[in-house]
């Protein structure tokens, strides 16, 4: 049973519903759209990820009594008796997880009464943007990898609950596996690893470090050789685990220079299968000029888990159109001119050219057009009525991203900062724009 | 009851231990420090944040047959049985939460066998690493603020778990407030909040929606006043509750001239004790800039979660010493040049100036030397044989850190990039260094 998420939210959600509940407005039907106005600055593509994790926090999204009795003091007993029977009875659709994204994607739209799908603003939020974050740097490393795997080992430089959700976005984005052992059991994560320094310090001599790990992990097993003198370390490892040794795992130093020089060394002792390993501090920069060291896998700790610059993303939930007093639907948009919005219920298709390769992002607004063969429909169901119907396994997101990234510009792999890789087209019929 | 965090681990710590285990070595008595070799570039003293986390997880860090099961295939049965009995019989000591902290100080030191100690790095890890990097960001917001108040509005931007552990680090390093509901209810972190556009757009007009929110939350309310146009929004917001209108809420545009602007009008409207709360995009050196605008109080979002540039610490945990095979207690230290460490159990004193301010940061190994009248011992006791010792209610933190913070020297007031403003000197009775 998943807690509650229900106090996963901002004091002002509640309180907007008192005073919605109180002014008889809460039940207007209303259109909620998470999306970003812009991609971090200098990123060709956004990713999203933290779907399948939203669609649970929506069904876990429920005020038990030990959360109403938190509430004591937020808002007024009218607003507690109906958040005690609260459950979300609207329709989501949005792009599905490992989808890319641009500016103006509508990566969500939420229809419901107001007071349903304000409540729901902040931990769609934080999901969306924290877990979409990590994909989009993930997607980067990936892709500058090649086909040599990615590893994620990033949970101690996170939160702890962090941790796990950004194993789960790395590997939607291409990543193999991860440390992190809550992501294997909660998401089925491939999960990895073998040993630390101290576990060299630990023994009397290096030696001893290697027959013991050997001895009980096998001669698959990866070997940190760098706790004292790195040659020494190879020659070693290869002593103790002949030359069918799974791997040694470079931590330090100038990685590149090390590596060919123990790709030697191994190559030297017999130990042509034997695969390196390297680990510190490395972000797509780094695994990109790596490309030519003969290097079998990246363990990518720190600037994953933070995003590599970019540890957020820009997503809001905004109120693009409402019930007014009527009963009529009508558009609605802030008008300060910054962070200014595009009113109304949006579609969303990615329009391919010739080639196969995408060319825009086509948003707009009132009935959908038939996307036509040419163009692929954005927006995919995910609750109707209150029912979660958009679940599905892992392995699905994390195909849909693959394929996704192979059908953007070449431009998208390119590290170097620029615009978005397709621009976003809007389509209004009330303007014909 | 708190969940298990043992999953909360990096694959690694499982395989090291299988193999302790196996090779006779789990049980050597073992020192780990958790210490950082630097300060985020620029940044001129760090705080300590989560410490009161770390205890509830070291607690609650047990292996039930969930877990259990979630292992196989990680390691073998004889470590999943030590596994089911595992419970930390070691001691640990630290230096308080909201304490200041410099590169080199011996944040946690960790003694117990190598299996009891070595399990519990990640999660130790992911605790201080974020925890303590929002507490840094904090801590130079509220001092760039002065005595207007902060209050913590990233929930959104950061994910949904993170997003509780940052206001509550924000709350140690003296924020007044946050908007999240869990942070208020898991650590009684004081919860605030009022409306969001999407209420002011939910309305016909948005004098309806004022008339909605002052009838329901009363004239002590925050309007939010820039949805459509400033300076009406301000006549409206006065003429709905009167003069006696709580605040106004501005999140867009130049802040400081629509302060500017704002005051005048509610000054000339009467409503001279009607406060200015500005929400946009703010980091210490956005309110610094604000020191002279009217402006009442600061919410900060994005920049206070991913910690204004610096998402996370450098934090390591590291075997500094260990039984040898003799039984002997010896220092141990990893020998690569760049990532070397400072091996053996550390004490930690702040060393004070006559005038009161911090002078340096002693740390040294061996006996811990008297403090003396001019230095405070910077660790206290969190756990002993086991038993968590060192909880504390969250106010005494927040009174450590505004009492650590006022006690370094002027350096440490200036958001400027520069080097620590404490000097780490090391004191090894081996070498007299």
């Amino acid at each position: 049973m998943t807690r509650t998420t229900a106090l996963l939210t901002d004091h002002y959600e509640l309180t907007m519903l008192q005073a919605a509940l109180a002014g008889g407005t809460a039940e207007r039907r209303c259109v909620f759209e998470l999306f970003s106005r812009s991609l971090p600055d200098g990123r060709r593509y956004g990713v999203v990820a933290g779907v399948g994790r939203a669609l649970d926090a929506l069904e876990a999204f429920r005020f038990d009594q030990e959360s109403l009795d938190a509430l004591d003091g937020v808002v007024d007993e009218p607003t507690l008796a109906w958040l005690s029977a609260y459950r979300f009875s609207g329709d989501v659709q949005g792009y599905g997880e490992g989808e890319t994204y641009f500016p103006g994607s509508p990566l969500l739209v939420v229809e419901a009464s107001f007071a349903e799908a304000v409540l729901l603003e902040t931990v769609l939020l934080s999901i969306y943007n924290h877990d979409s974050a990590i994909a989009a740097a993930a997607s980067r490393m990936t892709r500058a990898a090649g086909d040599r795997p990615c590893i994620e080992m990033g949970s101690r430089r996170t939160h702890e609950e962090a941790a796990v959700a950004a194993a789960r976005a790395a590997y939607v984005a291409g990543f193999e596996a991860t440390s992190n052992l809550a992501a294997r059991h909660r998401w089925g994560v491939p999960s990895t690893g073998t040993s630390a320094h101290s576990f060299t310090l630990l023994h009397d001599t290096e030696a001893d470090a290697f027959r013991v790990q050997v001895d009980s992990l096998g001669v698959g097993t990866t070997l940190l050789v760098d706790t004292y003198d790195v040659a020494e370390a190879v020659r070693l490892g290869v002593e103790v685990a002949g030359t069918g040794l799974g791997a040694v795992r470079l931590d330090s130093g100038d990685l590149g220079v090390l590596a060919h020089q123990v790709r030697e060394q191994l190559d030297s002792l017999g130990a042509h299968d034997t695969r390196i390993v390297v680990t510190s501090d490395l972000d797509e920069y780094a695994i990109a000029g790596l490309g030519a060291a003969p290097v079998d896998g990246y363990g990518v700790g720190t600037q994953l888990v933070t995003g590599s610059g970019h540890p957020t993303c820009g997503m809001v939930y905004k109120l693009v159109a409402r019930e007014d007093s009527r009963g009529e639907m009508e558009p609605v948009a802030k008008r300060s001119s910054k962070k200014a919005s595009f009113g109304g219920r949006k579609w969303a298709h990615r329009h391919l050219g010739t080639d196969g390769y995408a060319e825009a992002e086509v948003v707009g607004t009132g009935p959908a057009p038939d996307p036509g063969p040419r163009s692929r429909d954005l927006l995919v169901p995910l609750v109707r009525a209150g029912e979660v119907v958009g679940r599905e396994p892992l392995a699905d997101a994390r195909a849909r991203h693959l394929a996704s990234r192979e059908e953007l510009p070449l431009a998208a792999q390119s590290m170097s900062r620029g615009e978005p890789v397709l621009p976003t087209r809007r389509v209004d019929p009330t303007t014909g724009g």
